[in-house]
């Protein structure tokens, strides 16, 4: 069995989590664990959802894959237990990955010093503070590293791990269960794509966010 | 206050809900209930993972906007609860929506009489039992009843309703947040696109999943 660790903790961006998630949960021979410092129910991000943490971070020391969601925070506010649970755990990993703001708490953690990465548009050219290459790409491959952009990147992440992991038929068959054919009724995905007024209100928008989560914690 | 329902299950599939959810959830003037039958924590479709629902159907009677998630249930297995539930609260809304086979339940709740529909593409021509003409779109609108396609198109859903509750432009920007310029490595998302055989597999592999359901219940 190839056991999967998500590590929980409040304000996460849960489709971070639910994105590979539904990927690759139907697969043959995978188990996912969903780790926090605290067992129990976990908040996320905007909301009074929570999801629930069947485990403690220590009593998860190895595992097969890491996935790590990512958050609206900022650097100084970064969960210290995911991160020391982090730098242990990844020596054991086949891959450790992140989905959007995840990537700074592997970039805490060490794991991407020297290395090219990504993470939600916004926060892209800070990975350079960790020494990372930022690298905009909605999902990076480095070795056992893969980090992905932004929020609902994490759903094709999910399919480059599954094609990694069980070849390109099975990830096929995982896109045509949750019919991923995206049809967005409008093409503002990305800082290239939306209009430039819009890109500038989001940046604004989600750096308040931050700053939000920091005064808040 | 806009106020949003998402009737929760055990089985459901968690993308169902969490991709309108991201989508939705950072608007101004919107709040998400989670309501079940039982609060607390619901499992969903392949593994352990919770979801926490923080209210009893019974506490919420009328709501702006209802959101159904499907799961891979068959037709005999449906949540009698939230169908009865449907009936009642699909009088007071201003949209009723369904992401996947949560298209099943508004069609035994009486809601898809005479109108056209989707749903999981394994399951798009059963619609028909509900006197619903089956559409091979991502998003169909029907007055105030709008139903996705499979699993992720709830993401294609949540812009499709935010562009209607507030505007293209509050609609770019939460596409823009979450980063949703999808880049699947393949392109198998369809019935219409993936390989003929692992059409065949994934359909037989789903069939079984909703018999599996079945016995489990």
């Amino acid at each position: 069995v190839t056991q999967i660790a998500v590590p929980f903790y409040e304000g996460m961006t849960p489709l971070d989590v639910i994105g590979p998630y539904e990927v690759l949960a139907r697969l043959p021979g995978l188990e996912f664990n969903f780790v926090a410092a605290r067992p129990g129910p976990v908040g996320v991000d905007a909301s009074q959802l929570e999801l629930v943490a069947e485990a403690g971070l220590d009593e998860v020391s190895k595992r097969d894959i890491v996935i790590v969601p990512g958050g609206p925070f900022s650097h100084d506010e970064l969960d210290g237990d995911v991160i020391e649970w982090l730098r242990e755990v990844h020596g054991t990993t086949t891959w450790t990955t992140s989905v959007c703001t995840g990537a700074l708490l592997l970039g805490e953690a060490g794991i991407l010093d020297g290395i090219e990465a990504t993470t939600h548009w916004v926060e892209l050219e800070s990975l350079r503070r960790y020494g990372a290459t930022p690298t905009r790409e909605r999902v990076v491959e480095q070795g056992k590293v893969i980090t992905a952009a932004g929020v609902s990147s994490g759903i094709d992440m999910g399919l480059v791990l599954a094609s990694r992991l069980m070849g390109d038929v099975a990830a096929q068959a995982m896109q045509l269960v949750i019919e991923y054919d995206p049809d967005p009724p409008f093409d503002a995905g990305s800082e290239e794509k939306a209009p430039p007024e819009i890109v500038g209100a989001v940046r604004e928008r989600v750096e308040a966010l931050a700053r939000e989560a920091s005064r808040g914690a």
